[in-house]
């Protein structure tokens, strides 16, 4: 069987790239940093003190997700997840992978009164189920559209159906959204309190809306559980995946100035998973000045847009790119076509072999231009990969972080933005009297 | 009349932000250097030497872009729009403006079999029409999409309907796909020759998409004039916004290190528009080790991701947020729900005055924390907004890369890439034999 994921780094260093790569020496001093971070948190990932990740080897909570879940699918057509940042995020990568949906799962992530009216306008409302999730059940983009949508909901179908129609996920306690749950009798579905919401994949948070868009959920975690199990069986720090990703960061960072990191999978089903990693490491690791600044982006489709760039531009980052086994795979170009056309080198190609071909050039194209690149391969881009490839990320992001003496898991500077929205409003409702009265 | 569209940039000045911002001298000598450039242009432009922006100015070839709508209208529930890069990316930002598209456009532009396996899966096939766009006509992703699916619709309908449900948009002259056209009677409209492709949204290429999903590419095309004409008539450096915007972004990577462009419009609808500017940013003024790189944001979605490494990560950032008026716009919180909830702060608010609130919390947030910051405003998004936005964009990309002594038009190290993969592919043909014989 082959191996869930595979990293390989050899496109980093200065044996392949030439001087914008990295040392043997400039690596040392990063691995044996990120060696003393893995084994000082080893053993308590082992023994759960991770919970975003150990949570893959639960099964118990599955039977809850996969009710609720069967429960909306037979009274949906149309499920919006209503939710912002790690509530909506991990969901959306996992639901890109399902490829005939069950329920048309939509995501709500913005306050947007387009889109809200879009949305309604497209959907036949009186089929249309919610999920609402916020942690801490406060998020003001989350309550407005929850406080929106589900007395729309109510007024068409009586108060008794939004129980069958709803979900709310939300931290135990009392908080706004758990009222609005209460007064309803929507089910609630406890949020993981040791569990913050960009490590949430996971949980019921990820995995509601991946059961409602027809995915297999325990294949996720068996996925999850074989990258933390490879993860964990590591003797070196070359054999932890997760520590050595961490280490050539920052080693690439300190010793060649490279202050982002491209994300590039070869896959459009990964692409709302560049997004998700993309929180994760910009709100982990970017703070007290420090961090490095995540992009997204995506192959085929970001060599006629960033490429350019990429090749000629500053040397100022580093790429990831996430390759698949794609060749033979996907529909075939007539060899009389391709010639008549003047396109032979087209001749009997597929198009995964044209994007397996991609993939590869893209990586030897920037190794040629000495800009740094570690390449991760999955077998093919399903459950169990994606299952992987979130454990691995979130471990590598932790242990970076620690490294830098960063705390992974909090998010001080947000909130003065949400304190200072929120003044605004306050003081738009007291200026405009009636309105609020 | 309100203008078109406003820029504000006191946010990048030291005497509102502090240190971080610039200095009245740093802008001073950037802002001459504009001038110089812009006053080199000026006529030029104003004659129709820049034609990306004057074919705005033209109305006398939309009849054929709304002939070709039309006849695909009346034959096809969806239409596939195939085309890499430029030749998609404007007219995806085109479309997403489209509320109630008439017809269903979608995409393709990756050679990704999932993506291909999956569109046939949702479609009605005997109702597909395609648009093939490709400016020199050979490109590999393009080609091979429209050697897989022309075939396709040809086995299912006869060689006939394929001239009726498909349009070529391509430069004259001999070349793979104006073969292909030629070859099934597909109707082509001519690319400029003139213009390329991450400059093309304002031509056919964005706007037949556009046209067929129900915008009013008129409208689009005004909006551009009235941009346009703004920028022209400026007297000074601070009445061309335009130049402004790239002497604040080329004084802020000089002086404060700002090396990345982050476009955060405050609407899903113009998500898609910041992709586009990626594209034309980055291939535009990415090379000879120039450029700095731009980054795509969605408000308030990302405060939710990036905003914590914006706020409080390194000081390598520019801001541009795009904002409209929001206020009153969208459904309300009922004052007694909100006050249930404990939120009565959302009192009587609607999902506008929320995400109106955001913006501008963000835009203080920015400030409060040193991070610099223009403002660029318009009053809706809609088509008169975008066809203006793309035409300040596009004038200011130029402006700058002449600052920097950069050719914008070309990309000259993507084809090392495009090479790689095409010998690679060539190489398989020749091993694989029979394959391609």
């Amino acid at each position: 069987m082959p191996e869930i994921y595979t990293q390989n780094i050899s496109g980093c260093m200065a044996d392949m790239i030439g001087d914008d790569g990295l040392t043997g020496d400039a690596l040392e001093m990063a691995r044996t940093a990120a060696w003393d971070v893995w084994s000082a948190m080893r053993a308590d990932i082992a023994e759960g003190g991770f919970p975003a990740v150990s949570i893959a080897q639960q099964s118990d909570d599955l039977a809850a997700v996969r009710d609720a879940a069967a429960r909306l699918s037979t009274h949906c057509d149309t499920v919006a997840v209503i939710g912002v940042g790690g509530s909506s995020l991990g969901a959306e990568a996992l639901c890109a992978l399902g490829p005939t949906p069950p329920v048309d799962v939509r995501f709500l992530n913005n306050p947007d009164p387009e889109t809200v009216a879009r949305f309604k306008a497209s959907v036949d409302f009186a089929r249309v189920g919610l999920v609402m999730v916020s942690k801490s059940g406060g998020t003001a983009e989350t309550l407005t559209l929850a406080m929106t949508l589900m007395p729309a909901l109510i007024d068409m179908r009586g108060g008794d159906a939004v129980a069958d129609y709803s979900v709310v996920i939300v931290e135990p306690g009392d908080n706004p959204i758990g009222r609005l749950a209460a007064r309803w009798g929507v089910p609630v579905i406890e949020h993981p309190v040791d569990i913050g919401g960009r490590y949430s994949a996971l949980t019921a948070v990820g995995l509601l809306p991946a059961a409602l868009a027809g995915l297999d959920i325990a294949a996720v975690r068996a996925g999850a559980v074989e990258a933390l199990e490879t993860n964990l069986a590591g003797k070196s720090v070359d054999d932890v995946p997760a520590a050595l990703g961490a280490a050539v960061s920052l080693a690439l960072l300190q010793s060649q100035g490279a202050r982002m990191s491209v994300l590039m999978p070869y896959a459009d089903a990964l692409a709302p998973f560049a997004r998700w990693y993309r929180q994760l490491w910009a709100e982990s690791v970017g703070k007290n000045g420090f961090g490095t600044t995540p992009i997204d982006a995506l192959g085929s489709v970001d060599q006629h847009s960033q490429l350019q760039l990429y090749l000629d531009g500053p040397r100022d980052k580093m790429f990831t790119i996430v390759t698949q086994q794609l060749d033979g795979r996907g529909d075939r170009v007539s060899p009389e076509l391709a010639t008549f056309a003047g396109a032979a080198y087209l001749a009997g190609q597929t198009t995964g072999d044209l994007l397996a071909a991609e993939q590869e050039a893209t990586i030897e194209s920037l190794c040629a231009h000495g800009r740094p690149v570690r390449r991760i391969e999955v077998p093919r881009v399903d459950e169990a990969a994606i299952g992987a490839l979130m454990v691995h990320f979130m471990l590598e992001t932790v242990t970076a972080a620690f490294m830098l003496g960063i705390d992974p898991f909090d998010q001080p500077a947000v909130d003065d933005g949400k304190e200072r929205a929120r003044q605004r409003l306050a003081e738009a409702a007291g200026s405009a009297g009636g309105v609020a009265a």
